[in-house]
């Protein structure tokens, strides 16, 4: 179906541009029509879910290193090279690899209880036959850290509730527990870990993800249990009998392997060195089949280019697609990006970032120069006849352009409703049938029009203040 | 928190008894009194969560002959001892066994993927090394039986959509090709089957269940996809491309095992020989922790006739509790019943079944005769106030009771929401952070009113009529 809220704003751009400028704009009458009709275009209807839905189903899940990622990078070359991309290319990447392996678990004691549950990204693997030890229950590293003998030779249990929220502001609170609970508590002698997912759900499917061990205390195996079982062993805690959990992870670190940032672009036709980089990543997890993390990001930054490159007039600078290898267990393509490019990154006018999944776009988060904010005013004007017309100061853009932030390269990160993406994330359940076309139209439309006004305006956002160059750890 | 509709309701009934009754009525004003304060006292917060949790927590999985449904039978004869029934017994049932296994799947043409999927109750094991094949995709059987001869050797895959809605009546045109498909594929020489879930959700959780094999045709290997899984085959299969799928199945049946229907009773103060039974069912399925299929069940027919046992006037017959032995697998235990209790059926007034999870109750299916429409309608007046007034002709009232059909026992069926029940049904997922013990507090309320007027009403209901006495297959 195609879909079009406003006729009028499209009529009004047209007559603006035959008639008359507002004295106070930035964008030319021509610019801001072009921008509207790449808006309707999109919005009425994209090609974004097509390639999501190619990526999900041909390839499936693509953790890096594994077989699956190689096919993503032999599918983002084939498929921005049919769709008439210039200067298509695979930049290698050396990226870390984990298999999953085996992974049980179980309450042994007051009562015999299966748990579900994954390893968390990273871990190391439990000792042959399993570990089993009694559990202690924290919801904080001060209740933990009150009682640090006690923790010895136990499994200890995290068990932060999650909030479900539209930006998603739940998830910084309780995946610090996935983040940083195995190193701390493996300070404290503790033999393992367990996590309450950091999700919004209530389904009996984990949530993985990367964890940070310290190099300075042992590395002791941890998992994640699904909301339901971490809700199980909750209750079984509270009856006041120790509770015993065994369980047993199989999983290990290869040698590290090769693997890519994908790029193409759509070549500027007066500045073609200066970059506009839309970016989203290439790998999943190895759960689920990334279809919200990311291939509706690839869809949206390739379908957002793609209407670009349509244009009967190409836009002044370069718009790059970059397809992010590993960033779910590494960032070594974000890494690997800024290292390698950075002789190009003074000339790199802005850098976005789709990586939220399928919820629609609110506006765009920033972190630029002050001369963006007068530009931006007028995108958010332009987006928001399709409900994505706020603007979020600050962020890092995303995770794979985050690094860009310390040479200054303007950062935009499409904000996306997140209401539901936690409910999903890193699981099993992450899959094609979540995907919303229609948001992914609105997200395409966004990205595009953004991407668009900033590879066209004849000034270039002004760099990053230095106060504001602050790298993200993740 | 303490909950009241209707106080006014309450405070009528009671000036009722003292002054006035109503000359149309039934229901002597002292029963109907008894009945609304009842009502009140569940709905204001009763124990059946309590139970269900009790159940869930310390037992869990409980599929029959497995070491949990032994668990199940011992934590129902210590409960209901504790409680304070009658006559507390286990009444022994052979019941059949059945393991699962291994369970894996993956497409493997046109491209790599994992498949979610579970076996078939009752499944027998592909061949070591698992079953590969093509897939053909069928959504009926005239479908499949039109084309005999392309099926054989080959994987049929059954994908029907389930319908949501309120009377769960979504699930039975769906459910048909978990119970007969595998007979059906097998009598044409197709290696194998796979199904969509019978189920309303879009979780990664396979929804199991009972297959019936054909002893005349070779039983061939059935799994079921979870939903999000079937789709992607779906969506594989629209591409045009020979679709290959290999799944692996080490599920096997095992020598029958003993189990049993655990019984306690309400002694009746006039008539204890004159029966009003209350059943739900003890097993459930092993993926899950049984706590809507059907610890629900049980936790408010426990709860109702332990409410009913606190009364300062008995009713006039006994309120019997029976939790059935394998439901889910066999009907053995409602089989064994209605043979060793054949000399007394004509002694049971009534039966009433809870198998429909969290759902609120809507009202009481019956089957039985003329007599009983007055009385259901007063009671229907009654359970009004929370929202469980409607009455539904026909019915079985519960797989567990629906043998006593042919002994003309009255038969009756709590009525509850079950637009979400088929979400969780069967699946891993049926865990109790599902329940919702509002909704039980007033299934409870329902059961309790419905069984002490049933027990108090001086003429019990005629029998059902000779014409309706059907057997339902399940």
């Amino acid at each position: 179906m195609k879909r079009s809220v406003s006729a009028v704003s499209c009529a009004l751009a047209a007559l603006s541009t035959l008639f008359a400028a507002d004295p106070r704009a930035i964008l030319s009458p021509e610019t801001r029509g072009s921008a509207v009709r790449l808006r309707e275009q999109a919005f009425a209807g994209s090609r974004a879910a097509d390639w999501a839905r190619a990526l999900n189903d041909q390839v499936g899940p693509r953790l890096a290193g594994s077989p699956g990622d190689r096919e993503a990078v032999a599918w983002a070359l084939a498929t921005l090279k049919a769709q008439g991309f210039a200067n298509v290319r695979a930049e290698k990447v050396k990226v870390p690899v984990w298999q999953r392996g085996i992974e049980t678990g179980e309450v042994t004691a007051p009562y015999s209880q299966k748990l579900t549950l994954t390893a968390l990204g990273g871990s190391v693997a439990t000792p042959e036959g399993g570990l089993e030890a009694e559990v202690l229950e924290f919801d904080s590293y001060e209740a933990m850290e009150a009682k640090p003998t006690a923790v010895q030779g136990k499994i200890v249990f995290f068990n932060k509730k999650m909030k479900r929220a539209v930006d998603g502001s739940g998830y910084g609170p309780a995946v610090a527990f996935r983040g940083s609970g195995p190193a701390r508590a493996g300070k404290l002698g503790a033999a393992g870990v367990l996590i309450r997912s950091a999700g919004t759900d209530n389904e009996r499917l984990p949530h993985t993800g990367m964890t940070r061990y310290d190099a300075a205390v042992p590395k002791i195996p941890a998992a994640a249990l699904s909301i339901p079982d971490a809700e199980l062993l909750e209750r079984l805690i509270q009856l006041g009998k120790p509770v015993r959990v065994r369980f047993t992870l199989t999983c290990r670190a290869l040698p590290e392997a090769e693997s890519a940032n994908v790029i193409g672009e759509i070549v500027g036709r007066e500045k073609p060195d200066e970059i506009v980089l839309l970016g989203a990543h290439l790998d999943s997890w190895d759960l689920g089949t990334g279809a919200l993390d990311d291939a509706a990001g690839c869809g949206i930054v390739i379908e957002a280019a793609r209407l670009i490159g349509q244009m009967r007039v190409k836009p002044r600078r370069t718009v790059r697609v970059v397809l992010f290898a590993n960033e779910e267990s590494g960032l070594a393509g974000a890494i690997a990006y800024a290292k390698e490019h950075a002789a190009e990154l003074p000339r790199h006018a802005a850098a976005i970032e789709a990586d939220s999944g399928t919820g629609r776009p609110l506006g765009l988060a920033w972190n630029a120069g002050p001369n963006a904010l007068p530009v931006l005013t007028e995108i958010a004007e332009i987006l928001s006849d399709i409900g994505a017309g706020e603007l979020f100061p600050g962020g890092h853009g995303g995770a794979d352009i985050s690094r860009l932030v310390t040479a200054g390269v303007p950062l935009f990160g499409l904000q996306q409703d997140a209401s539901r993406y936690f409910d999903y994330h890193h699981t099993a359940n992450d899959t094609f049938d979540k995907i919303e076309p229609e948001a992914l139209d609105r997200a395409t439309a966004a990205t595009a029009v953004f991407a668009y006004v900033a590879a066209e305006t004849p000034e270039p956002f002004e760099k990053i203040p230095a106060h504001k160059r602050k790298l993200t750890q993740f």
